[in-house]
């Protein structure tokens, strides 16, 4: 189901958080399409079915200036409130006006602001630039212009209400029109080819948070289902749009290895190899569990609102893949002993992606001949899927998503970790609980996401076998399917599921994935528990019967997952692996509950 | 303060008990000395004065059969009631009698039940083998024969109230008289050598839990003292007496590597090293933090009742060891590749004691270059004291210290982990919360302690600010000190330290230790956390002013503590690392609180 509505730009990300904050749980979002390129756009605002409507299923459009018309759009009281809001809280006729060469001059140079334009607003974003989720030198390459371009590429800030949210406070001014329709005229120029028209197509099974980039998860149904999950449905987490090779690229392409730093020589040429030169090299298979740091994000979310895609418990999905050992390849391109290259002060190894972003690792991971990191070419049997990296990505077991670098091209040995927000921007530090804002931390001190810890999650709940005259405080009995996983390779040692809040636990029995070697447990770990008894108890907002069923995992070194969110709560949003709680209805003509 | 009385052996747990149980907090402990060989012993109840004191300073001795005398002993009413208790609780005069021949027949064989006997009273242990703490092998050792000579050597027996707690239940008769005379004979034979007469001396401070065998934590004020804690003050933990080697012996001292099983030649000879040998290899240092399985213990006990030493936090201490890398030593003695032998099967090194202890780890730590297993000669740049390990001991960064062998003389590459109590008994499975009856389980599926979980813990407070007219609900503020640790070599990256129960947070800042190589911060990170605002309210027992203080430790893969003991509590009481929780006293004129 789609709606339609053509609003503002600015108004675009506001009427998206008054969505979000009224319905944390009901997850929908926005993603902006481009048939024209003045300053109004259409959002489109979609629920996925099972996530439940709550706009109407009307379309409208409206021209520029005329908001008044939005008020005879039947899209809802709650978009109307939020465009009267947005109109009342900023007295839009009386700001001051500035040129493109105003905006231009306040580029944070010389101890001047750092001021930006979108859709025809001005803003001072001084003060913002160190809580930018996507890394305070990222948002830099836009300072003293026009965000428009940016954004044009870095779709996700249409994705979440989060940007507009923030910039409602640093309005400054109203820019110049003249400036503003040579800045429009630009978009349309990109619009031309836009960079997002050639994405793979995608199984519609995918429960999609934003389209450009790409980010969806795998719903909970199809977790379970296989122990390897089917590329198709294997989740999706992308920055930008994905890389595309045509036929001579692809020939021409090259996995460099660079040791310039490791050898001291400016000049050292990096090793260089084809495809087929890789595939020509021992290969090895391994497999593993990958899952984007903000897994369950939409979590923490109901204790205290994060920003970034408020993903379920389906950013996580496991695959086998088959490639060349990156120890191996570092011995070829001349690395020597990793210990004495560590002693020598060579701790990072770099890649690099066809897209432009850059994550490192560390040489002890690297070139731990049980470390079974790999540059990969093949997943579940296939050659890699485009949204999974193709023709190379680098497979971290153990380590957070975001290190295992798809469409690699450039592997280096380092002093120094990769530059760029996804390994030193906020987007994947963890901050203190009590901090909410970035600014006031120095986040070089800060450690980047790399081993994770251990999580787990309810897929399926059934058969629950409810008594006709079930009433609360009643105990039902049900069996619990889920899955578990840890990070570093520390396997699963044990599952607990409760249904009474943690008074007793019923220990679950682990299936697939609980054979796997000691201290390498790279994939995850299926399990159900049986009988387990759950306190039938009465919805506080709803007065329904309902019953909670909570799981939480054991790793092998007795690592365990909080009870509540509420003290590794962090600002962005990251590694939220409380206990797995799910509230099942308790009504006696149900006999099965799918996540 | 010391005192002693004299008691029948089968008193002695259950005065244990009593004392235990009625003071948790003041961790009171009893150990036996053996002044004479009648199944009378004294018994010696000592508190330290940090601790506070709750026996009276009599001292009193009573025969054998003379159990009236007791009543008149001024040992404080508890003793006296326990005593009273146990007379009344099994009426001995109508016990069966059965002679040692009967017991030696019921061994279990055949079916039959297993009888064990012990001060003159048969037990029938049949059900309580697979829960015997210290694993049902060992206890099987003693089927249907007398346990005084076993517990004459482990002492660990009248450490604890466990065993005779348990036995109390188990009675089914009493000895024939001349049979027992027969065992107190033979044990007065024994103690004509005391195995524990040539213990090394020990530091004053340590506070000692039992001293044959020795098990002794770090006081709180020297945890915090040193980065490394001084050898005298290493915490010891000990399952039997020291093992000494004269001048001769050490001279022909050699360190065993056998690989048999991995060349898969019953007849290959071991590599063999002398000690100078062994010192003339490339030596390396690595600094290591090592911490019994059961440190916290006493916090667990708290929440219910488990078994074994009730720790305080000083299980753990510091040192750099020197030693030869175990990888280096494992290929001289003709491994190969570890990546191929593991592939053949070769999944474990074991590692044998002097003393008779075995414990294992797997090859992929072994032979992980950066694992950094070392065998060491040196501890703080002396050679090893004879309590921590004279002349060799396994170093295993980052795992439990019992995988840390002290006296180590023989080295195994094997298909199976190491047989034994260590690494296959209960003492070192952590069962589920829900598990108290071992037989329950199936203890071959529970992992053994390899890597440990993340800890911290409060040492210091003050100064106190606190206004004179301090009243309930009032904010106090207070600077605060400990230390941190994380298995598996994971950094400690934030410790999080509140005063009112998680509200809010302070981070702390972290001190020495905070820059170990990433992946292998093997020892632990000290910290203090200034101004941390605490709520002060009324303890209800007391009704005095006081104010908690937490402290949370994370770790790079952000693990975290949880927040209660009560979801990860296990019968052994293995791994509590729940949130670190003092009390501290509000009163005006106290600025400095030592734990």
């Amino acid at each position: 189901m789609w709606n339609q509505i053509r609003l503002k730009t600015r108004h675009v990300a506001i009427l998206s958080r008054r969505i979000n904050s009224r319905s944390v749980l009901t997850a929908p979002f926005a993603s902006r399409s481009h048939e024209n390129h003045n300053s109004f756009y259409f959002i489109t605002v979609a629920t996925a079915a099972s996530t439940g409507i709550f706009l109407t299923s009307q379309t409208a459009k409206c021209d520029k200036g005329e908001t008044e018309k939005l008020k005879n759009v039947t899209v809802s009281q709650v978009a109307k409130e939020d465009l009267d809001e947005l109109d009342s809280s900023i007295d839009f006729d009386h700001l001051p006006i500035y040129s493109s060469g105003d905006v231009a001059r306040n580029n944070g140079e010389d101890g001047r602001p750092i001021w930006m334009s979108y859709g025809g607003i001005v803003y001072d974003v001084t003060e913002f630039v160190a809580n930018h989720p996507g890394g305070s030198e990222k948002i830099m390459t836009a300072a003293g212009s026009a965000v428009e371009p940016f954004w044009y590429l870095y779709r996700q800030h249409y994705a979440s209400d989060l940007p507009m949210r923030l910039m409602e406070h640093l309005v400054v001014g109203k820019l110049d029109e003249k400036d503003q329709e040579l800045i429009d005229e630009q978009v349309a120029e990109l619009e031309k080819e836009d960079p997002y028209a050639r994405e793979p197509r995608r199984h519609a099974d995918l429960r999609i948070h934003s389209d450009t980039p790409m980010n969806a998860e795998t719903p909970a149904k199809w977790l379970n289902e296989h122990y390897l999950t089917p590329n198709a449905l294997f989740y999706i987490r992308h920055h930008h749009p994905v890389p595309i090779l045509t036929e001579a690229q692809l020939h021409d392409f090259r996995l460099q290895l660079d040791m310039k730093e490791c050898k001291g020589d400016e000049n050292a040429p990096p090793l260089s190899l084809s495809l087929d030169e890789l595939k020509s090299m021992p290969s090895t298979t391994v497999t593993v569990t990958l899952q984007c740091s903000g897994n369950r994000r939409s979590g923490f979310n109901e204790h205290q609102r994060t920003s970034g895609t408020a993903w379920g418990q389906g950013a996580i999905s496991t695959a086998t893949f088959k490639g060349v050992r990156l120890a191996d390849l570092l011995e070829r391109a001349g690395l020597g002993d990793p210990i004495e290259a560590e002693k020598n002060g060579m701790k990072h190894v770099v890649f690099e992606s066809l897209d432009g972003m850059m994550a490192s690792i560390g040489i002890e991971k690297a070139c731990n001949p049980f470390g079974d990191v790999i540059v990969a070419y093949e997943m579940n049997g296939e050659p890699l899927p485009r949204d999974h990296g193709f023709p190379l990505r680098v497979i971290v077991p153990g380590y957070a998503a975001v290190r295992n670098v798809k469409w690699v091209n450039r592997i280096s040995v380092s002093r120094e970790e990769a530059q760029g927000p996804w390994q030193r921007g906020l987007n994947y530090k963890t901050l203190p609980p009590s901090v909410t804002d970035a600014s006031k931390v120095n986040l070089d001190q800060m450690p980047s996401m790399t081993e994770v810890s251990l999580f787990s999650g309810i897929t399926s709940i059934g058969p629950l076998r409810i008594p006709k005259d079930v009433k609360e405080g009643d105990t039902v009995r049900c069996s619990v399917k889920g899955w578990s996983w840890a990070g570093g390779g520390r396997n699963i040692v044990r599952v607990d599921v409760t249904g009474d809040g943690g008074e007793t636990w019923s220990t679950a029995e682990l299936l697939e994935g609980s054979q796997q070697p000691f201290g390498r447990a790279w994939a995850w770990t299926f399990w159900k528990c049986k009988d387990v008894p759950a306190i039938v108890v009465k919805d506080k907002e709803s007065g329904k019967l309902k019953a909670q069923i909570a799981s939480k995992a054991v790793d092998l070194a007795f690592n365990v997952q909080p009870e509540s969110c509420k003290h590794t709560w962090n600002v962005r949003g990251l590694g939220n692996n409380s206990w797995y709680r799910i509230d099942i209805p308790i009504d006696s003509r149900k006999k099965r509950y799918s996540n």
